[in-house]
C-alpha cells in the first residue's frame, strides 16, 4: 500500500536563480493571502444574512475550500493546466493527474482561485439550499466547470486563437474567476426561490443582515486577500515583474477605493444617508472591477473602472431584486457577475499595454473591446449553461431546497448546531 | 477622453538586481500588512464603544482607507515627497501630483500610513460625531495635515536642519503618525464634547464596550500590521537592511509585549483584578512606544521603552477621562498622543545608533532628547493648531454633533441600518 | 543606567548573498503568520465556549504572546538553543540568554511557536481556572517545559542520537508544539476538574459553543497562519529551500482539507447531520497530522494523514469526554496531543525522504516508525510529568480552580469586566 508514489508531485526541479525564488515566493505569499478570502466570503454571507443560518454557511465555505482542494488536485487542475492548447479537450488527463509537471506553489496558487469561484455561489443562495446539494455543487464546479472555463484563456485555449479580434484579457480573473462564480449564483439563486418573506404580495422585502460589522471585517479581509489574488497573477517577481505587480496592487487599491466611494455617494444620493451594506459592495465591485485589467490599467484608469463598478453594483442590485425578483442574498451575482463583466469590457474602453493605448478611448480602435465582448459571453453562457444543468439534475433528483420548518432553523435542521447559543428566533 | 495618460505614473524605471526587487517585496508585503490595520481599528473602536454605532464606526473606517487613498494618492504623495528639501514649501505640485517619479510600492505603503493617522482620529469622537464633518476633516487630514507634518522629518525638512542639536529620529512614525494622530484625536474629542451619560454631575461614568472579543481580534490584528508598519519602514531588503529590518520586527513584538505586561499588572494593582481593556491598550501602547525608536533600540531597550508605554496610557486614559474630563471614547488621544510622544523622547533616553549611544542614559548626551523633544513639541503644535482649526471651522458651518436623539440610535439615525438585527436598543 | 548592552542581541553577522536575504525573509515572514495564530486560538477557543469566559480567555491569550514573549527571550531560547549537542543539559546559559548568537528572525520565529505550546492548555481548562494560576504555568510552560522539549531534537539532543533505530523527525513540531501543549492539557483539565453542569448524574452534556461563526473565523486564521508555522520550519529559503517550502504549503493545505472532509464525514454518518464544531476540529487535525511530517510527505501521504487524522479527532473527543471523564472545553487534547501523536507516527508509516521510502508501507521498513514511536512516548512522559507537577504544586499552593459562584461569571468575578454589554447570564 504505496500511496505516496501514485500522487507524487514532479519535484525534480533545478532551481538556482534568484529570479526563480522570488517568484516562487511572490506566488507561495499571494496564494496565502488569496486562502484568507474564505474567511472574508464566510464573514460577509453570514453578517448580510440572518444568524440562524451561520453555521450553514460556515460549513460551505469551509466545504469549499476543503473539497475544493481536494478536487482541484485530483481532477481540476490537469484539466485546466493540461498542456493542451486547442481548448478544452483535455488528452492527457491520466498523466497529468499524477504528475502536473508544476511548482506545488503554482498549484497551491490555482487551487485558492478555484475554491473562490465556489465560494461566491455560496452566498447567492443562503439561508434555503440543502446542503447536501450544495456539496454535490461544490464538487462539479471545482472539478469541471472553473477548470474548463480557465483553460479557455489561461492554459493558451480558443479565447487566444487567431480569428479573435485581440487577444482577449483577464489578468486575474473578472471574468474567469468572478463572472463565472456570480452568473452560477444568480441561476442558483433563481432556480432555488427566494428565502421566506423575501417577497410579500411581489414586492421586495430587505432582510436585515444579522451582523453588519461582521461583513466588515469581511470585507477588509478580501479587500487584503486581493491583493494576493491580482497581484499574483504577476505569476513571477523580479526585475520588471517586480515593478509590474507593485502596480497591480497599487491600481487594485485605488480601485477598491473608488468602488466604495462610488456606492457610498450614490447610496446617499439615492437613500438620504450613506448606507453601509452599499458601501461594502461598493468595496467588492472596485475589487472586482480592476481584476481583469489590473495588469492593464493605469491608476486613472483603475479609478475610473472602481467608480463606476461602485455605482453599476448598487443598480444591478436594486434590478435583480425589483425587476428580475430573484433573491441573491448577498448581491453576488451584481458584485461579482455584472461588475466582473464591467472590469472585463473596461480593457476594451481605456485598457494600455505599456505606451500603447488599447481601448477605444485612448487610441486602440474597437477590436480590444470585441475581444472582451467575446470573452464576457462566452464566460457568461458558459457558466450560465452548465450550472442551470447541474442544478436542474440537482433539483429533479435530491431537490434544492429545504422544507420551510427547517429553513426557518436552517442550522438547527442541517446541521443539528445553533451558531449562537441563547438566540434561537430566526433573526 | 483619454484618462489613462493624465494620471500615469512612472514605470519605466529598469530594474535588475536582486537588492532592488529584495526592496520593493518587502515595502509591497509590508504595506499590505499596515492596510490590515484598518479592519483592526474598525474591531477595537467597535468592541470598546456601543453597539449602537457600529455602522457608523465602519463607515469611517471604510471611509478613511477609501477617501484617504484617493485624496493622498490626488494631494498628499505630492505634497509630502515633493523633493523640495527646505520644508513644507512645495514647487513642484503639478508635476508631482502627475508623475511622482517613484515606485508603485512605495506610494502604495506611504498611502496606509497615511489612513492610519486618520483613522486614529475616528476612534476618540466615536458615538456621536456627525459623519459628513467626519468625512470632511479626513479629507483635510489626509490630503493637507498628514503630508506635511510627514515632509519635515521623512522628506528631508526643516527637522532634519543644522541649527537642531541632532537630527531628529523618527523611524516609523511615534511622533509623526500616531502622535499627529493624537493630538488631533484629543483636539476633536474635546470640541465634539463627551457622550450622552459619559459625565453625571460632572463625574465620569465607565460605558462598557459592547463586545471585548472583538476588541481583543482588533489589537491583535494591529500587532500583526504593526509588524510591516515598523518593518516596512527600513524600506529596503537585502544585506545589512534584511538584519535592520529584522531586527526592528523583534524589537517590536518585545515592546508590545512589555506593554501589555505593564497594563496588566498596573491594572492588577491599581483595580484589584487584570484588566483587559487597559491590558489591550497596553499592547498598542508598546507598540506605538517603539515605533519611532524600532530602528534605533536594543531589545532591552524596547522592553523599557514598552512596560513604560504600557503604564503610562493607563495613568494618561484616567487623567484625560477624570481631570481634562475629555470623553476620548477609546483611548486613542493617550495610546498614540501621550505614548507617541514617549516613545519619540525614549530615544534621547537609551537610543543607540550602532554601537554608539544616542541616550542620556547610555553616554550619549543630551542633544538626542532636545532633539526629540523639539520633534514632540513641533507635531504636538502643528496637530493640535491644524485640528482645531478645521474643527472650528467645520462646527461653525455644518456642526460637529448629531443631535441626541440621533445619538441615542447613530446608527439608524447616520445610516439607515442597524449593525446587529434584533437589537435595537442603545447598548 | 545603560539597558542596552546587556540585552544586545549579536546584530553583526555580515550578509550579502541573496539566499541569506531570502531565508531570513521567509523566517521573518513565517514567523508574522504564526504570531496570527494567536487571534486564532483566542477565537476558537471564545466561540466554543460560553461568552461569559470570553474576557477571561482572551486575557489568557494576550497573556501567552506577551509572557511567552518575555519568558522565552529571558530565558527559554537560550536554554532551547544554547549550543549544547548533547541533550537538555545547558551548559553555557548566561552567555546564551544576553548573547544568542543568532539572527533575530529566528529569535522571533522560536518565540512564536513557543507562545503556541502555551495556548493550546487554555483552551481545555477554559472556564474555570483561576487566572493567576494561569499566569504562573504559561511562564514555567514557556522558560523550562517547551525549550526543554525542543532542544531534545531541533537542538541536536538525545533524539538524534545514534542509538536511535533512525533519525526522529518531527519537521515542524506535532510532537514538539502540538503533543506537548496537547498532553499539558490533558493533565491540566482532567486536574482542574469539569465545568460546572458538564456532567450531570456521571453523564456528559453538551455545552453549546457561544459564537460558532466565531470560531469558525478562528479556525480559518489556523489555517492561514500554519502555511507559516509549517512551511517557515525550512528555515531557508533559495533554490531546493524553495521548492520544498512550497512543497510544504502544498501538502499542509491537502492535509487540513483532508482532516476537515474525514470529520465531516463522519460526524454525518454518526449524528445524521454534518457538524460544524466536528468539521473545523477536522481542520485543526488535518493541520496536526502533517505537521511533523510536512518535509517527508507526499500530496497522497498528506491527504491520508489527514483524513485519518480527521476521523481520530472525533473518536478522540468522545473517549476523553464520555469514557475519561476529562472536559476538555474545546477538544485541545484530541485535536494537539492524540492527533499530534498520530502526525508524529504517520512518518513511520508512509513517509519519504526524496525518492527512499521511510514508512513501513513503502519499503522503509519498520527503523522510522520505532524512532517515532520513541519521540512520540518521550514528549507524551515529558509533558505529561512536568505539567502533572507544575499543577500539582499550584494545586496545593494557589489552588487551580475558581470558586463556583466566582466561575457563574467569570469575567466579572476574574477581570470586573464583562465582554459584551448588556449579556450577563451565563451562555
Amino acid at each position: 500500500m504505496n500511496f505516496n508514489t501514485i500522487f507524487a508531485l514532479n519535484s525534480s526541479i533545478e532551481l538556482s536563480d534568484p529570479n526563480t525564488d522570488f517568484s516562487i515566493l511572490w506566488v507561495l505569499l499571494s496564494g496565502i493571502l488569496v486562502f484568507f478570502m474564505q474567511a472574508g466570503f464566510t464573514l460577509v454571507e453570514s453578517g448580510f444574512t440572518k444568524s440562524s443560518n451561520a453555521v450553514n454557511i460556515s460549513m460551505k465555505n469551509i466545504l469549499d475550500i476543503s473539497v475544493g482542494t481536494l478536487s482541484f488536485w485530483f481532477i481540476g487542475y490537469g484539466l485546466m493546466y493540461g498542456g493542451s492548447s486547442n481548448g478544452f479537450i483535455i488528452t492527457e488527463l491520466n498523466d497529468l493527474l499524477f504528475n502536473p509537471g508544476a511548482g506545488a506553489e503554482d498549484v497551491f496558487f490555482q487551487t485558492v482561485f478555484c475554491a473562490t469561484a465556489a465560494t461566491i455561489v455560496s452566498g447567492a443562495i443562503a439561508g434555503r439550499t440543502k446542503y447536501s446539494t450544495y456539496a454535490l455543487f461544490t464538487i462539479i464546479m471545482t472539478a469541471l466547470i472553473y477548470p474548463i472555463a480557465g483553460a479557455w484563456e489561461w492554459n493558451g485555449g480558443w479565447l487566444n486563437s487567431e480569428w479573435m479580434p485581440a487577444e482577449f484579457i483577464d489578468f486575474a480573473g473578472s471574468s474567469i474567476v468572478h463572472s463565472v462564480g456570480g452568473w452560477a449564483a444568480l441561476i442558483g439563486a433563481w432556480m432555488v426561490g427566494p428565502r421566506i418573506g423575501k417577497y410579500i404580495n411581489g414586492k421586495p422585502v430587505t432582510l436585515p443582515g444579522s451582523n453588519l460589522l461582521v461583513g466588515t471585517l469581511g470585507v477588509f479581509i478580501l479587500w487584503l486577500g486581493w491583493f494576493g489574488f491580482n497581484g499574483g497573477s504577476q505569476l513571477a517577481w523580479g526585475g520588471d515583474d517586480s515593478v509590474a505587480a507593485s502596480m497591480v496592487v497599487f491600481v487594485t487599491n485605488i480601485s477598491a477605493a473608488a468602488g466604495a466611494v462610488g456606492a457610498l455617494l450614490i447610496s446617499w444620493l439615492k437613500y438620504g444617508k450613506p448606507n453601509l451594506t452599499m458601501t461594502l459592495n461598493g468595496v467588492i465591485a472596485g475589487l472586482v472591477a480592476i481584476t481583469a485589467g489590473c495588469g492593464n490599467m493605469t491608476p486613472g484608469g483603475a479609478f475610473f473602472a472602481g467608480l463606476v463598478g461602485g455605482i453599476l453594483v448598487v443598480y444591478s442590485i436594486e434590478f435583480i431584486e425589483k425587476v428580475l425578483k430573484i433573491d441573491d442574498a448577498v448581491g453576488a451575482a451584481s458584485a461579482h457577475g455584472v461588475v466582473g463583466a464591467w472590469g472585463t469590457l473596461v480593457i476594451g474602453l481605456w485598457g494600455v499595454d505599456g505606451d500603447a493605448g488599447l481601448g477605444i478611448f485612448n487610441g486602440g480602435g474597437s477590436a480590444q473591446l470585441g475581444a472582451q465582448a467575446i470573452g464576457v459571453l462566452a464566460y457568461g453562457a458558459w457558466a450560465a449553461i452548465t450550472s442551470f444543468i447541474v442544478f436542474y439534475i440537482l433539483k429533479s433528483t435530491l431537490g434544492l431546497r429545504v422544507s420551510r420548518e427547517e429553513e426557518e432553523n436552517l442550522d438547527l435542521a442541517e446541521h443539528g448546531e445553533i451558531g449562537f447559543a441563547g438566540k434561537r428566533t430566526r433573526e
